[in-house]
């Protein structure tokens, strides 16, 4: 994409009571726009890589045989008031004209349960994995966090439902390692924990996955035996590791980006959800959950994958591969950068080409930092003597000279090479 | 997809309150689910579905310039108070636990123009053409058409700048155009016209987009010379057509599937959204928005296309290409339809395998009757014996026999040729 053509421009400031680092860079590079506390605007940027981590949640939660479907905002009170939980203080209600009175969903056990009962009757029937992606709301006393804590986001949310617990136990497993895969492409994969904590308003206990950041408003102890950490909400409860045994933990700041339960009889109980079993005995469904918020997920990105000049955006998930960099003005340099941004579509690298005139070399290369796309190319007078063009990764210091004819194959080996990694590593 | 993992399974009957064609087909057909009046789920067949019609909207609108964005449902009160309509009796109106009030949006000129004025000052920077496909809530009196008048619905809503009503009256042209072609990709191109109608709050007049239907609660006259049609609401206004100046028309029902105003500068002025034009003077932003609703849009496409036994859908947004039936139950015939179902896939074509041992092969071909993917394949003792199957389309009578080694040709040729025809004709 033209640059030129991108309506929404970076800033030099982003408003004052925003605090938090994800927010005062998505703002500044252009990304995300407030438009009150909790409440942004995804722009064209932000939103481009907002549908790149949904796109990954998508295949790593149907790699586990989840069916995606879209359940609605708008909540009849009757179901909140079949499990008890129309009082959460969390939860934004309003009336109709008619007087009917709905909730705005903050989470869908109370529609998923009601639903899947209306398809569900047999053990033959069962496991059954259901997903959305949805527009969640919450009311927030404290929206400061960015894109951490909004009273409006986007979660992923996924229910299992299975004759017998041991069924639930084992594909719990499952989707631990599908967050550990969806964390790893997003770029956090290194910094997230699997971490035990309660289960709120769902279950006694419950897993959370956590990314170390000093942005976290979450403390957690990090076993350094086995890796697994604990939430410190549950921490006097548990002196030693539940996974290895022993005691030895690390402190750390950390962000929840996941959040699983297991929800047993939970939500089937109140619904009268029951399946016949192989012998026809009536029995409540067994029920999973399991929760990932896009915003969050993005935000937390950010707090970890950024520098002093911006944000340093892992490739999976970047808007672009490539931002291209023409520098100076003259009729061959515009006819060599353009047709290089032709090559490389062509290539299926996607690619910002900063074609503007009205530009120095000093704001270009300090907005590329702030937006923080992989690899910089810049095309000058200088390297096109050379029939060359400057590459740097954006996280380096250190450009390199590359001909023009090779720089295709060059990136597609790059990008190439990170894909296969990162699928052996899994 | 095997038929068998679906979990949102065909039902006899549609809730007893629910009157229209559409929602009483896509419940019974798997497609949603009613949580309650105007409010409905989309179940993955439907999601589906929704997902094309999606892509097809994107592809339309994004080759007329638009930039995509997601704007938030929660609108701060003040927005809406600078233009007067906070008291909008449609808006669901709601407070937070801050006694921060805020409006669920319906629209969203009141969020596009403050945020265009963050990035909009020059005339350089115009015109600017900005998109989101959203959720709009709106306290709808009486909700009972199906999906085609939600309480709840997701809309693409387009916004464009100028910097003179010129410019808008050019681009005004090329929405209308770049509308025919989506809803003739979705299967409605002959049954949708070009309908003048009121403006509403937005203009004084508007244009509409009408598909002819006995469902449709609107009535229009369609001039029979030009094929401008009239909306009734202001049909005693134009007693000739404002096209064509004849005055010969036909009355028909329709359902409004886009709506498209001339805003001029009825918003910018409110928000006092200025640009510096070639001279350096100040000047208010001229804008237009078009509207067209997705679930509408889906509903629309349903009461057009469907017979006694169920959808019929079009090819381009069906949920798939073939339906592929197994019936009798055998090793041979097994091996022989699993390789089908993956040669298929292998060539791209989208299938749902009802392998299924416990139906009849009458109550699997009233299913897909009522799914009403376009092609039916039937695989069966007697097909196999002459190494062909049987493909039937949805919306003839007769099916015919093609050898299984031809039928991936055979189908793909079906596919492509009707991709030339609708490519040519637009």
């Amino acid at each position: 994409m033209l640059q030129s053509q991108l309506f929404a421009k970076t800033t030099k400031q982003a408003p004052k009571d925003e605090k938090s680092v994800n927010a005062q860079f998505l703002i500044r590079a252009g990304f995300v726009d407030k438009l009150a506390a909790g409440i942004y605007t995804y722009l064209p940027f932000g939103l481009c890589v907002f549908k790149k981590i949904e796109k990954i949640i998508e295949e790593e939660i149907e790699a586990i045989g989840g069916q995606r479907i879209l359940m609605p905002c708008l909540h009849p009170r009757d179901k909140w008031e079949t499990t008890g939980r129309w009082q959460v203080s969390e939860m934004f209600k309003l009336k109709g004209r008619s007087e009917k009175e709905y909730g705005l969903g903050w989470t869908h056990e109370e529609i998923i349960t009601p639903l899947l009962k209306k398809f569900i009757f047999s053990y033959k029937e069962l496991p059954c994995y259901v997903y959305q992606i949805q527009t969640k709301f919450r009311d927030e006393p404290r929206a400061k966090s960015g894109l951490l804590r909004g009273r409006e986001f986007i979660m992923k949310d996924l229910y299992s439902f299975h004759s017998e617990q041991k069924d639930l136990d084992n594909y719990y497993e499952k989707v631990k390692n599908a967050y550990f895969k969806i964390f790893k492409r997003c770029g956090i994969g290194d910094e997230t924990y699997l971490t035990l904590a309660s289960g709120g308003t769902f279950s006694k206990y419950s897993h959370e996955f956590q990314t170390i950041t000093d942005a976290g408003e979450d403390i957690i102890y990090i076993c350094e035996n086995c890796g697994l950490a604990i939430n410190k909400e549950i921490k006097q409860e548990h002196s030693k590791c539940p996974e290895c045994g022993k005691a030895k933990f690390r402190q750390e700041k950390a962000i929840e980006v996941g959040n699983i339960f297991k929800l047993g009889i939970k939500y089937s109980e109140p619904f009268n959800f029951k399946f016949k079993d192989k012998n026809g005995q009536e029995k409540l469904v067994v029920m999973g959950c399991y929760g990932a918020g896009l915003d969050r997920l993005m935000g937390a990105v950010v707090e970890v994958h950024n520098d002093k000049q911006g944000i340093t955006w892992p490739k999976e998930i970047a808007p672009c591969q490539v931002h291209l960099i023409q520098i100076e003005d003259n009729q061959k340099l515009n006819k060599v950068a353009g047709k290089l941004y032709k090559d490389l579509k062509k290539n299926n690298i996607e690619v910002l080409y900063d074609e503007r005139k009205d530009k120095s070399p000093g704001e270009k290369f300090a907005e590329a930092d702030l937006i923080g796309i992989p690899y910089r190319i810049v095309v000058s007078e200088r390297t096109i003597k050379k029939n060359s063009i400057e590459i740097k990764e954006r996280k380096e210091k250190q450009s390199k000279l590359v001909k023009i004819k090779d720089l295709p194959q060059f990136l597609n080996e790059k990008l190439k090479t990170k894909n296969k990694k990162r699928q052996r590593k899994i």
